[in-house]
């Protein structure tokens, strides 16, 4: 253990005079350590590790599991949960729906974590047999996640409305998109619950965002480039709201993997580049599209009353058939947020190891 | 005007077939354009130029004044709203405090205009004569954006709890932090408000952190490169919450600007890299506390009841002084989103030149 430098063994010192039993809170500060400290004795036993360090004399004991679990190299294999590494990407059907009744979500821990780890891995899940009752929504996603209000109110209707400042509120046809790219930060799970689905279309479709990032990145990496680091601004308004926000359509974490995509070919607006680089972005743009409502990506599936689809709205597009004009179709939706979810998700999972 | 490539002129022609006129929202996807459009016809008057496209004939109407205003590389001109460049930086007091009466903000656009600009720039204003009421941050926190919910409910409070599960609820000093580093989306705006402050002690400081980025990559570029690329976990557990985000302590752009400022030793958890790495990382973040908890580089005040602090929580960071155990401190809390900001900003501000 002593190739760990002192100063990250230091740092990490559970005493109860450097974190608060109570709250599991560090209770110093970095200034607050000797800027060099060594391990000036360490003393070893089959359980524990104990260090002493110079020049303040502090001793720090460690669980050898502790060490092991937290060894600073080892998380290099872990990836970051919501970056494409963390996922089960998927085509069309590769993978089965993950579905599940919301009685058994309600009842049953397995089916719960089943259904959340569905959200957060393979960026989607379906529940049926939610009750067709008014802002039921709110009620399932409270099971998921922490409920996050925008320009639309808690929950959104989608359904005809008479000049509608949001064509997802006609009847038209909607190709595969994400929703709030004007806003920032993106609203990052969306649920839309069915209470009337009597029109002729009006079918639903969802595509896996990363795993088409990650195709267009194997088949043109000029492209893919282009697509992260090219600054793109999306905007909503009406009368009340006037949201933008501007980032490239796929963004990447520190280390360069997928973590969200924006796409929405009715909000985006204008791109700023220098027109020597417009038409390899638009390429790039196009390429990304063709890959995205390639039909053979899509998941395809129709929502009954009762259903309620939830999915990670920083990965994964959603799409619908265009309707019947004079057809009933009404569609409760809602946002949360992916934190919420993985949250509840381990304070499920994490019972057996708790300490 | 003929410089700007035809797919871009192509893509943003916005006749009535093309945007919609009441939600002004594009109809049409990229792949139903033309793959090499080209202008084959251009006609110019005073105010318009109208181009014909080959292959499809279609005939597109711009007015003069917008093909200046949206010229693709114009916009190099325009800082990102979200980024160090779209900011005022401050030191310590090198700027006045942006302080307002509640009721001019609330019956006069000017002053109201002026507090989120403060918000939006400076990161934060200070909000006088609020009502001394349970919730009234609520009502503040309407008039800014959309509330955020999180695992403390829609509201919090902070004043000394027993068995506090965050430090905050504590009579402890808390230096300079950001909240909750441990959601993802993190709440990018906080507000503070002050119901009782008859303690000994519990004044306030803000930091820019911003400002305090671009000091640490000017004295010491190797160090900023470790903190922009150096992943950090944030987490956070009680019994029914267990919150994790992994992210560097500066988010940068993707034009590398800084964009968003994580730090807090409470949450923070053991850093992954490998042992050569660390010691440069710890370095680098000894550094940026330095350069943090400097008190030259806070603003410092005392909030008194009906007093609201309003922040970036991306930016800014928040501490506050020890206070007494027996003394009666009591404010209350929640948190919003820089988009709603920027939107009332934008509606407040846009009357003008809106077409």
């Amino acid at each position: 253990m002593t190739q760990i430098p002192a100063i990250w063994l230091r740092d990490n010192c559970h005493c109860p005079e450097c974190v608060d039993p109570v709250s599991g809170q560090k209770l110093f500060g970095i200034t607050d350590l000797p800027i060099a400290p060594e391990a000036s004795g360490v003393d070893e036993t089959p359980d524990h590790v104990t260090f002493t360090f110079a020049p303040d004399g502090h001793v720090a004991t460690f669980p050898r599991e502790w060490l092991v679990a937290n060894h600073p190299s080892a998380p290099a294999t872990t990836p970051n949960p919501r970056t494409e590494d963390a996922k089960t990407l998927w085509h069309g059907a590769s993978h089965p729906i993950p579905r599940f009744a919301w009685d058994g979500f309600l009842t049953t821990d397995d089916i719960r974590t089943a259904c959340l780890d569905a959200v957060l891995r393979q960026g989607y899940a379906l529940l049926h047999g939610v009750p067709v009752q008014d802002r039921t929504v709110l009620r399932v996603a409270s099971e998921f996640g922490y409920v996050r209000t925008t320009n639309y109110g808690e929950v959104f209707e989608v359904r005809t409305e008479p000049a509608a400042t949001n064509l997802a509120f006609t009847n038209l046809p909607i190709t595969p998109h994400t929703d709030n790219p004007y806003r920032d930060p993106v609203p990052t799970v969306q649920l839309l619950h069915c209470l009337v689905n009597a029109a002729e279309g009006g079918d639903s479709a969802l595509v896996d965002g990363f795993e088409a990032a990650g195709r267009l990145r194997a088949a043109d990496p000029a492209a893919f480039r282009s697509l992260t680091t090219t600054p793109v601004t999306f905007r909503y308004r009406d009368a009340n709201t006037d949201l933008s926000s501007t980032q490239p359509l796929i963004g990447l974490d520190a280390k360069g993997r997928v973590r969200e995509v924006r796409f929405n070919n009715r909000s985006m607006q204008p791109v700023s580049l220098e027109p020597d680089d417009i038409e390899a972005f638009y390429a790039a743009y196009r390429a990304f599209a063709d890959l995205l409502y390639d039909a053979t990506a899509a998941v395809q599936f129709r929502l009954g009353p009762g259903d309620c689809v939830i999915f990670d709205n920083t990965r994964v597009l959603h799409a619908r058939t265009g309707f019947t004009a004079d057809g009933r179709r009404h569609l409760q939706g809602c946002y949360i947020d992916l934190d919420g979810v993985a949250s509840n998700h381990k304070v499920l999972t994490r019972a057996e190891s708790a300490g």
